[in-house]
């Protein structure tokens, strides 16, 4: 048997598994202290009343046999699909069939399993600093990478690939930078793939962070983007989910990719967990409304706060207006993982190091918004004393 | 952009795709009918009260902001890696490391996603009939399979494959033949891929079926397995949590893979829900156990009514006793879709046609335990007349 050897161009650790490796050896080596955590995009808000009551209540169905049941369809329920083209994408203006709505356990695993539906041969064009399970998945494909730097001289606005792409993935409001694209910086992207029949795979998991009026909350926006993209949300960052699992991609028939992405989740997955999926619903009825939106102005308040502070120090700091992330310099010119090593031992402060996200990455850092408030405040204290 | 074209050498449809699409015909054209359905292998018995209880117990503290919690390990919770250990190998004589064991939302996507970890040029050997799965997504990988007859000639024992096999799929207790391997039947593919460096894709879904003593429960009861064979397991057969989602796949050390699924695991996968860990750590609890148990012995009565009722009508049918699938064939020749048919526009039964599984089992239908007992007993009762 022989291995997969595009594992061997992997770097040998998945950025966050190598985080969390070095908090822990700090920890046993200092347990008397505890981490400020503002590294990981982890929420840390407990969800809404009436989502948890809808699990319950999904639970406890299984347990009657005259509401128990068993496999749902691999795409997901058609309520779901339903509802959730009637609540995110009917209101701005976008037409799709529930058929082009696959609900899944999670953005993470469709971005990462996307890849599959394409040839080897094709060239990648990937955002630097990016979001590393891109990076990853496209090099255990075996594809070459083309990557566009998103730096302070260009505003952390991509340039067209000079190199044609053949798939490109981009991620609106960004993860790391925090930065949105407006309707005519997205349309030339959408106008690019169309003009070179190259496909785009367009994470839009922090679309629910946006509120500066007039940004794109879904690339269908965009007149032609059914023809050339796939969009990928997730319940994790706009509810709450990253322990329920979660989400939904789009694929438009249009792209000529819906039967074959149909094909392989028929294949390869049994469809998503009934009570995630009554648990989706809930999000949409008024009283899950409410208490997601809370908890999203709550992190952006938290995202406030955290540049605001960081500006008064003194720092470059980007993001955190529609994005629950702030993309910071760091200062003495130091690189990312200095930086990222000075605030874990001086200030027991958990951070992201930019270079992890990619080489245009180097000299900054990834805070999160999702961190406890008092956290965040201690932390900032912290940072000022050092 | 290039399409993976391996996809266009698929068959159109997913085999149960397709057959629900005939059901949703059939009953279209007879609005007044109810289907009788035997066919999927798909649990019906509602959930054991502690397993509900510690579903809603986990919901319950997602939505507490002193018990919330977020992303767990992709690898799955520790508590729950140790429990199966204890509960599903250590009795049996195995030891496992945690690191050894992954905690999944399914086998189905695990199944499908271990074919990440292999170079394309592997050469596949598959059981005949199989899980459609693992051929379909041998095919979108590339590969080339060899099949092994599994016939009324050799009493669908597979025979070691003549041509060199890299990768070998096995599933015992057998879907869809509902065969059982004794140890001296396994012990002769652990030396086969021991011999010819070859890796064993074990799928052991269907292990809590099994009665008979002396038939190995894992395939890392034979000596020298842990350095050949990934061995998959699901709750959704043991446990029915065909709608919860969860699984397990054990990749050990030796395998020299074990660092591999871990990185595809971290790239491709944000873990399970916590919601469905919990309730696959209840199964282990006194309650729990009793329930499923309870559940797994309905299910072999009713695979042992099916056998009996189909010889009594002098069918020939095999499997049942240590799985919950019968084997039966056609009866006046019939080819698999030919008594489907007939099975549905006559008794208004749904099986799964033999053929569906792979050439050799064209001629058989598969008939599963997991479906109603009185749907059962209505169905066989129309079979006897017609």
């Amino acid at each position: 048997m022989n291995i997969n050897s595009n594992y061997q161009q992997l770097k040998a650790q998945y950025l966050f598994k190598c985080i969390s490796d070095r908090a822990e050896a700090y920890l046993a080596s200092h347990p008397d202290q505890r981490l400020l955590r503002m590294g990981v995009g982890d929420v840390t808000r407990p969800l809404p009343h009436a989502i948890v009551e809808a699990m319950q209540q999904a639970a406890g169905e299984l347990g009657n046999p005259d509401t128990f049941r068993g496999y749902g369809p691999e795409e997901g329920y058609e309520w779901l699909r339903q509802c959730i083209i009637d609540n995110e994408y009917t209101p701005h203006g976008i037409t799709l069939d529930t058929d082009e709505v696959f609900i899944g356990e999670g953005a993470g695993s469709d971005l990462g399993n996307l890849s599959e539906l394409f040839a080897s041969d094709n060239r990648v064009a990937i955002l630097d600093p990016t979001y590393p399970a891109y990076t990853d998945s496209n090099i255990m494909a075996g594809r070459a990478i083309t990557f566009l730097p998103c730096v302070a001289e260009n505003d952390f606005v991509p340039e067209l690939p000079k190199q044609k792409a053949d798939i490109i993935y981009l991620c609106f409001p960004n993860n790391p930078t925090g930065i949105v694209l407006t309707h005519e910086q997205l349309r030339r992207w959408v106008d690019y793939a169309r003009q070179n029949r190259s496909i785009i795979i367009f994470d839009a998991a922090y679309e629910s962070f946006i509120r500066q009026p007039g940004i794109p909350h879904s690339i269908y926006e965009i007149e032609g983007a059914t023809e050339v993209a796939i969009e990928v949300r997730s319940f994790s960052k706009s509810a709450g989910f990253t322990a329920v699992r979660c989400g939904y991609t789009v694929v438009p028939k249009a792209t000529g990719l819906q039967a074959m992405w149909l094909r392989r989740q028929c294949t390869k997955y049994n469809g998503t967990s009934y009570v995630a999926q009554r648990a989706a619903m809930a999000t949409y009825t008024p009283e899950g409304r409410a208490g997601i939106r809370a908890n999203l102005d709550f992190y952006l308040g938290t995202a406030r706060l955290i540049k605001d502070r960081l500006h008064e120090m003194g720092y470059q700091a980007y993001g955190g207006e529609n994005a629950p992330y702030i993309w910071c310099r760091a200062p003495y010119g130091w690189d990312s993982w200095t930086f990222f090593d000075h605030l874990l031992r001086e200030c027991q402060t958990l951070c992201t190091p930019g270079a992890g996200f990619g080489p245009s990455g180097e000299g900054y850092v990834r805070f999160s918004a999702f961190s406890r408030r008092e956290d965040c405040e201690l932390a900032l204290e912290r940072i000022k004393q050092h």
